[in-house]
């Protein structure tokens, strides 16, 4: 796993009046943080759990974790990704090893089609968040940024399953009990929203995929685990919108000189609408992912005209 | 100054059977390594020098490095850039507070207005590359590079004017005699290589700018310094083409997830051409600068489909 780079931001500082520093973890190995439960997932197999095979479900980004971690353990993996899955993301699955199948367009029905090949091929499950060993390697990612940035006082981190939200507040606010751990979803997928809400996980009901370009934040139910985690420790979520992460994205590639996928645009996002209560505070963003379909960006560089 | 990120390049280390990282000055402050040099010359003036304010001439990278470093120290600058300088390195320059002079084409034509302006004015010259500080404050890269990985064997730097292959060559020589340090200039540009055949820098000729879409290794005219440096110190210096460069920022935006400017790539286009000797060796690129303009940006991504 790469320690990754935490980079100040000057132009988001400027414009918040406060200190803001960006975890790239765009940069991290597979191109998200995802690699970082896979690995510790994987790490705690057995010799004999090893032997039979991982699988796994995932909009494309747990699948490239998973294939990476499985090839380092020298085991197989098949991953199943949505029928909407990026190229970028399912290509990348393929070249570290994996074997993909495509099933339906949400996170449930590529769950259903993943629990049938598991039985018929006796392989072990790797669950796309909700479990502790995910959790915690996600967990990482905090404990890295308070390790070169004690002073941290506000983290924002992306919500698609919770994972990366419940190992970052779980680390943070452990080192730090004063410092507030701020979860972003997109408007077309506020699972953890409702779940706070309603107290519980409720499934998004939608047509066909939840309506946002963010595809790595669109599963349509949190877990019971990280939903626990959040509602014990998060300080809010916020919500943003598909222009926002576009012109996150935009921000990102033209100020910051990063690659970021839409996912991982989303803290950006909600910090560039305001949506997050920064002033004076020294706040640090995830980025969580850098698979951007390259039709994307060339649509996303080509449309706006950067400005 | 920031200690920049060192990242593994796993595509480019398999396609090389090497192992390659690169060095990501492109996400140094300003955008580019220049912030480097310039920070280190103006922190070594005296107070009456400061207050007479400051000079340079530059394609964009090092007027962006000196208006940081002038605003840092509480002075003024003069920037002189190239009626042909990239949009996003003026207004990078403006931002920062300098004054933006156009003047001509090329290094030389910049050279004596800056010269002119500085007479007039009473300011300080910073000079672009062929000064000790600021080779020094360029060595740093390669002192960054050791600390954090003493096994490099070959460490590859762009030439523009030669301040960083000097710079890098210097600290890395020094703190490793054994490794390699080698050089890339764009074929339209071929100064230091010419210097190094001739045993004395030449004048480029040419009609206008230089023909290379590397705009930050297009000075017509290598330093005293920075060749007597390179004459000692480098392995080689590789001559790279406009559509190899291309190529390679297209690799790191697809691969590596960074946005570079085409001069940055210039090192990842030697490797990817097989032009620096690697097999087995453990392989340094520096991507000296981040500042791509949208408009080629755009371009890039548009017509090549990245593939």
């Amino acid at each position: 796993m790469l320690r990754t780079p935490l980079i100040p931001d000057p132009h988001l500082s400027e414009a918040l009046g406060a200190e803001v520093r960006l975890k790239c973890e765009s940069l991290q190995r597979t191109g998200s943080f995802k690699a970082r439960g896979a690995c510790n997932f994987l790490a705690r197999l057995t010799p004999e759990e090893l032997e039979r095979g991982v699988i796994t479900y995932s909009s494309g980004n747990h699948a490239q974790a998973v294939a990476l971690a499985a090839g380092l353990r020298g085991t197989s993996a098949v991953v199943v990704m949505p029928t909407t899955a990026p190229k970028v993301k399912v290509e990348g699955a393929e070249r570290l090893g994996a074997r993909v199948e495509l099933a339906g367009t949400t996170s449930e029905h590529r769950r259903a089609r993943a629990e049938e090949t598991a039985a018929s091929e006796g392989r072990v499950m790797v669950p796309p968040f909700d479990h502790r060993w995910i959790i915690a390697g996600a967990a990482t990612v905090a404990h890295e940024v308070f390790e070169e940035w004690p002073e941290v006082e506000t983290l924002v981190v992306p919500i698609g399953g919770g994972g990366l939200a419940s190992g970052c507040a779980a680390a943070l606010r452990r080192l730090k009990p004063e410092s507030r751990v701020v979860g972003v979803e997109p408007y077309g997928a506020p699972t953890m929203r409702s779940a706070l809400e309603a107290g519980r996980p409720l499934t998004l009901e939608v047509e066909g995929a939840p309506d946002t370009i963010a595809d790595g934040l669109a599963p349509i139910r949190v877990g019971d685990l990280t939903h626990a985690h959040a509602e014990a420790l998060l300080a809010g979520v916020e919500l943003v919108g598909d222009d926002e992460i576009r012109r996150a994205a935009l921000h990102l590639l033209e100020r910051a000189r990063l690659v970021v996928e839409f996912s991982g645009a989303a803290t950006v996002a909600a910090l560039l609408a305001g949506r997050v209560a920064t002033p004076g505070r020294r706040t640090c963003a995830v980025l969580s992912g850098g698979n951007m379909d390259p039709v994307l960006l060339s649509e996303l560089v080509g449309r706006r005209g950067w400005r």
